[in-house]
């Protein structure tokens, strides 16, 4: 499997770029709107043909590449069911898409927003705003919901195995990837901490409300086709 | 190879943990002054031990942690012998260090500055500026010469294997990593391009001097201990 991680400085969003490097098969996991060029150069350099656009939820703080790439490259997109009513493929738990040789697997995580997907591929756990590298997503708009977040991260998430790469949506701090065993063992929010306790903590963060949010939410449900 | 990519947003700066999963010896590469507490965080959490602070040349836009780190962890400090005075350690090209297994070759490269060096690890080469993804350090302060820095490029790290990963020091347009073989094909600055060619495109840049360098140069001479 072929990885690359990018990074939008002002949303502080990682996108993924994952593809099979036999087929040239590839798929985009959180594209940024401010990003379709370079995101599309480094395709035509990889020599790598788009096959599928993978959103892990609607997103509040930025505005998807997801439409755009589609008409540009013919792209599919796909996102939970629950999700962007745009998407071509709606997804629920355990359904898979394919580049090439490279499967990857849709597993359903709420609780940082209704519609929260991760992705999994050859070890590799693309975890969306649901499990942040010592951290998680908040819980307080587009029905999210701290216990289903907390069963999400200590429950599905924590399953798999150990080593598992953890390769989140966004960072502040420059961390850019993790372990599922890492985040057992030292996420604050979550690491020897009871459902009760994850809740006091999500329902007492007293987030200001995202600065995009009003903007980003309908533009993303449309695919960012606005 | 246990390998992690951190990033300081304020200078776009690329940290690099190198380290031996079994014995638990590490190295940071290029550490900022303003990160010392993260990466610290991350080593302590990752039951690792730091044993060499790397610098690819001395640095105008941010202050090293390289002293801090030496001060409380014992790590030494090494970099070119025509860099930092500071250092424990200076190498000279072919020079190597070790993290347990993990052997790190120090390869000159001058050109960006006169003590520019790269570092190649299980497949991986550390950069710093010297080689940028699409691009490549200035030439105009700190004894940078751009004919030096062309055959840096496309002499010593153009010689590696193509599929050697590329981990350059800094990228400002959200990339992270690319191949020596990318950036034979697709460098706007060398590829197809001749040394004069090269040199017409550097002393054109007409770029404005480094907004720290006054700070930086005098303070990573002495390993960031001001």
């Amino acid at each position: 499997m072929l990885l690359r991680q990018l990074f939008d400085k002002e949303s502080s969003t990682y996108t993924y770029l994952v593809a099979d490097p036999v087929s040239g098969d590839a798929a985009l996991i959180d594209p940024v709107k401010e990003q379709f060029d370079r995101d599309l150069t480094l395709l035509r350099e990889l020599g790598l043909t788009l096959r599928w656009v993978l959103e892990t939820h609607v997103h509040a703080d930025h505005v998807t590449a997801a439409g755009a790439l589609r008409e540009r490259t013919g792209a599919k997109t796909a996102a939970s069911a629950t999700g962007a009513p745009c998407v071509d493929v709606p997804l629920a738990d355990g359904d898979t898409v394919t580049v090439g040789a490279v499967s990857i697997r849709a597993i359903a995580t709420p609780g940082h927003t209704d519609d929260g997907m991760c992705f999994l591929a050859n070890g590799h756990v693309f975890t969306g705003d649901t499990l942040l590298i010592r951290g998680c997503g908040r819980a307080d708009f587009q029905n999210g919901n701290p216990s289903q977040l907390y069963h999400s991260i200590t429950q599905v998430l924590f399953a798999l195995p150990s080593d598992t790469i953890v390769c989140p949506a966004h960072d502040y701090k420059g961390n850019m990837r993790s372990s599922i065993g890492e985040e057992i063992a030292h996420n604050p929010r979550v690491s020897g901490k009871s459902e009760a306790e994850f809740v006091v903590i999500m329902n007492g963060l007293n987030l200001p409300k995202p600065a995009k949010i009003d903007v980003a939410v309908p533009a993303n449900k449309a695919c960012g086709n606005v």
